[in-house]
């Protein structure tokens, strides 16, 4: 985790550039500007995309409230969808004005992580550094612009088929991968029950995710009434109101006594943590995407249950043009439409608002589209 | 595979036993005889059950022409629904009266091959010895009958939950564990393209379970033209007529020119295995469930594209009760349902007329239920 | 975790046998005493064995201190060397005097659990019941006498080929097993860097599973001279006093600053675990053996490094005759010797000394051998 | 495969080049000529290394005699070590005058094949186009000369840690990475049996690779006098002689009539693959490595040795710097030892007398070491 102030320089903009854009950009807490900027250019191995949608991740809300810190005049935001503006030497099989998308994490595919199927650890070129793989809006400038430069472009231009819009792709950059990633790393099976903590919009990913990999039964947990409404609306097959049953019981029930296969944590909270324990059953496996904050307490009588064999795994949004063009995949053929969750639209010039209704979980607001 | 004639002696009706039933007896080649048998009874760690619906299996039709050698003497069938009516000494958890579905292949559980996870390679107790986990209607007596003895019952009894009917268990038993368990076996993943080459009933099952597990497209391929519409009418996206078209090209088409993920071969041919390993991506699986006669020729020029990481796996249907219990559990909650599959209905005593239908592939047939 | 008093009682010796043998019973915290009890007999599926060797676990400790809870009256020990006394209705493949090893955990092969894989999650027969699959010394009569009833006999008498002595294959029955399986857990691969905290029995059966698994460098980690001797004895490349110097540092550095692939817990501690996660590179896996009590706290700035991607694992010693075989060959082929680590050797009758010299620590004991 | 002469055209050394090399440079069958020829320049993401050691493998023999063809005037050789001479731009982390290894394979890192894990199918930046990573040599010029191009440098370039001699890692580029990856594929596991059919430079590696995964017993085939010495000299198990001993038998007995867990092909022939099959134990693994030619007969009677489970697995040379890293890192830690394969040593000059003794297998010879 970056836990100082950090900007990659080679990627900053230049400051001779004449070239202007409008980009979201933060300078301090609840201080994002919406203002002129240098437009870059493209170096060896980078791109430059027109950004045609993006939108706003509760991470974002994190960077927005100075609960994750970056650097003040960084532009936000890392969920772009585009068209291809500039090409850097070295990026081959692309076109300028190919319709792309590029996820949030951006693997080098070069660096010993990226080698090793670690994308979301990347290293960027040389080993494991452990700086991740996240960087758009974080360590460099973001997809909340009218332009975004791309590093390690060959990696991670994504071609959008014809047909195929915006809106049906944009949430696959992030959200989509993330929550698929943690049903696909916590192994789920034909005919396993799941059980997923957190119905907010990774974990209403999550649950598609174990569907889409033949779970007989997913079970969605949240408390808050929007996100229980669209949990069911998406096709989730229980969803439990944990303000009002004992989720552990209710979900022993449901499984006969034995407990789920797979338990999904999609929320970051000490008592989620220990409910998808508790619902294992013996030589289950939690899956954990949810950002904790502090030192997280194993309930260790909980953990070991028959004295053990469970894992814990936590995954990172994966990266890279190759996981989302399976997903994109996906959505061509119809088998994942994730439309329904953009409840709201905004202009990047109305960002600031959209970041309040996203903030605020008023008006059924799940995500919100942002264009030019 | 069994070449000679062979019986577990410990598992034949013992001789002094008074009450029979009825039974479909193999006599030899095209003579299958319904007549009157000694009725079993459960020794230690087996169970009886009484049948209430089977079917039949395309190996079945091989035996009944004598293309795979069984004992004169021996009742067939592998695919039993039924009632427990005797427990062994030893059986725990289980009442007389609970209905029930036994897998094909009936693993111990308890010998080297089981307890490293290979169950269809079953030792029958001690070691690897390489009989195989099928027995049923192959070294004894199988399921084609009023009463069936189950060995190593504890391991293979699985309960049929209330509000669930034999007829969407039956197929469980055998084709959808085995169409399933080739999808697990060539480890689709969530946007993987997969073909599978035959839409018969294990075929078609193997199209499921690639759909199942999170495909973005599977292609069927078949030649016949009841399978093709069977397969258009259960949801495989796209289903090829290889009297038609060249399936290396469609399918090389339909994939952008990379070529699937998976394919499946269920059909056991030689040019629908060289089709198979044809249509790989590089790097890709074939899955093997076809049952091949004599040499099968490797294509190396295809099977080592670029050289090679191609991965060929072969899967006999995996058995026990905990699979059964994960497909029941498909079956009850709705994600899996293999009855329209079920074209026509025969008792027991008329087994001889359902054998010609289903041998014939006349009116439509598909899979056929057998009941007392 | 078995927290209340429990016997199987199928499994309790009858009241009206006859024979008798000597057994270390435990009454009470600090009481245990070798007594005359009734000799058991083998009921359907099970055997007896006349124990030729045995040993004490720490887990034997934490039971006679009273902070393991087990019933007054229980025969305690789970790590069998004997030979075939009688055998049980159903099993097959064996004689009476044949020499065997079982595993301490004795899965029954036939439940849930055991037929999807989870040997040491055994349901004992129906499920997936959580009772887990420790029973000998625990929830049934165990090793540390004459004679020893083994349930599911089939799945867990693994034969002693000739010419391999007791004493080689004594600590396979447990510690070998839970330390080599801790490094089959964590996935080790050639070339991979792995640290071990904790060079007690388990953990030094660890940092050898992983030189066997192709570990490039195993780093033991302990704060114990005569652990500290042994690990290097027995060919730990680096071991580390952690009295002495920081371990986080000093792995960091031996491994070029990108830390560990996978880590091994073997001790059980918060602080042990912490560092554990400390020194995984990212991406990386912790191996956890250890049995902590009470809560757990998981650091998630470490657990999470770079956003994630750490996986953590339990292992409960898997167990089976197939676990068995295979370690018995490594044994028989000479690639694995743990003799060196039995220090002392002791009389049945003189448990109670062994017992207290194990607890001590004194005189350099690593593991000591009980013989009748 | 490639079948007809290609060169991929933006890696030829530029015409207008001044400075000159020594190359061996293959100018049609059975002529090899070591000439004057343009230095390259590194452009964007390449690198040039100075070559300081190099060898000749089986398929340069291949190349110079014919049977795989590449473009006259094309410089040979795969299996560089050397000193960083120029970087490219957008290559960081190194610098001129660091000593490196560059695998066989140089993956890209960036496309689909790569991004998924399948390095050795690289399809060169955009997705699967099944040209392969395998370009030095073959599409690309080679090792075989003063200086090499690297492409992909980022991705490919491994440093050796000082006190580490060129001897001791030449053969890791290619024999070792690819010899020890087959063990890898074929999922050798603590205890296993493993049959290794061939042991030549690549079998031989596969032997050890397996006994570095902790095989119990590894048994290397040949019929070659100084291949069965060296495999004996090198810590193989047992070295059978298949002019003498009926290979299959003799297995069988080695292993207790099981077979064996996993068989290693390393020879590329019809009957070394069947009798690789006919070894395994149900449910095993065939990793094979050799390059056949034609078609390639399955005997399925034993493929499908009751009815099945077993799995092919095909394994091209792995590359990437992170591999060769792990296999360094081995080397450093004296775990891995090669350099008593380096038979005879040679200069570049004198390069066809090493092609002409490798080729003849004459005088002992098992690898060759070509310096400048």
């Amino acid at each position: 985790m970056v836990t100082t102030f950090e900007v990659e320089e080679m990627l900053v903009p230049h400051a001779h550039a004449t070239a202007t854009m409008r980009a979201a950009v933060f300078h301090g807490v609840d201080d994002i500007r919406v203002e002129e900027v240098p437009k870059p250019h493209a170096g060896p191995g980078q791109a430059v995309i027109r950004v045609t949608m993006t939108t706003i991740c509760g991470t974002d809300l994190h960077i927005a409230r100075g609960e994750y810190p970056v650097k003040p005049g960084l532009i936000i935001g890392h969920e772009p969808v585009g068209v291809i503006e500039e090409l850097g030497i070295g990026v081959t099989g692309y076109a300028v004005g190919e319709r792309v998308i590029v996820g949030a994490i951006t693997p080098c595919g070069q660096c010993n992580a990226c080698l090793s199927g670690k994308l979301s650890q990347c290293g960027h070129g040389s080993g494991y550094e452990a700086i991740g793989g996240w960087r758009f809006g974080n360590t460099i400038n973001g997809a909340q612009a009218e332009y975004l430069l791309v590093p390690s472009a060959q990696a991670n231009l994504a071609k959008i088929p014809d047909g195929v819009t915006d809106e049906q792709v944009v949430l696959l950059t992030d959200i989509a991968s993330t929550g698929i990633g943690g049903a696909e790393s916590g192994g789920v099976r034909i005919g396993d029950a799941v059980a997923v903590f957190g119905q907010g919009p990774i974990g209403l990913c999550a649950s598609l995710g174990a569907k889409l990999m033949g779970a007989s039964i997913v079970i969605g947990v949240d408390g808050d009434d929007n996100r229980i409404l669209f949990a069911r609306k998406m096709g989730v097959d229980v969803v439990l109101d944990d303000r009002i049953v004992d989720v552990v019981d209710e979900i022993r029930k449901l499984t006969g006594g034995t407990g789920v296969d797979v338990a999904i944590e999609a929320l970051g909270e000490q008592s989620t943590f220990e409910n998808a324990l508790r619902v294992l059953r013996p030589g289950g496996t939690l899956s954990s995407l949810g950002v904790y904050s502090g030192k997280l307490q194993v309930p260790y009588e909980a953990f070991a249950a028959g004295l053990g064999d469970h894992r814990i795994v936590t995954t990172l949004c994966p990266g890279g043009k190759e996981r989302m063009r399976r997903l994109i995949e996906m959505v061509r053929r119809g088998k994942l439409d994730l439309r329904p969750l953009i409840t709201h639209r905004f202009k990047l010039a109305d960002i600031n608002e959209a970041y309040k209704l996203f903030g605020s979980r008023a008006d059924g607001v799940m995500k919100v589209a942002i264009t030019p």
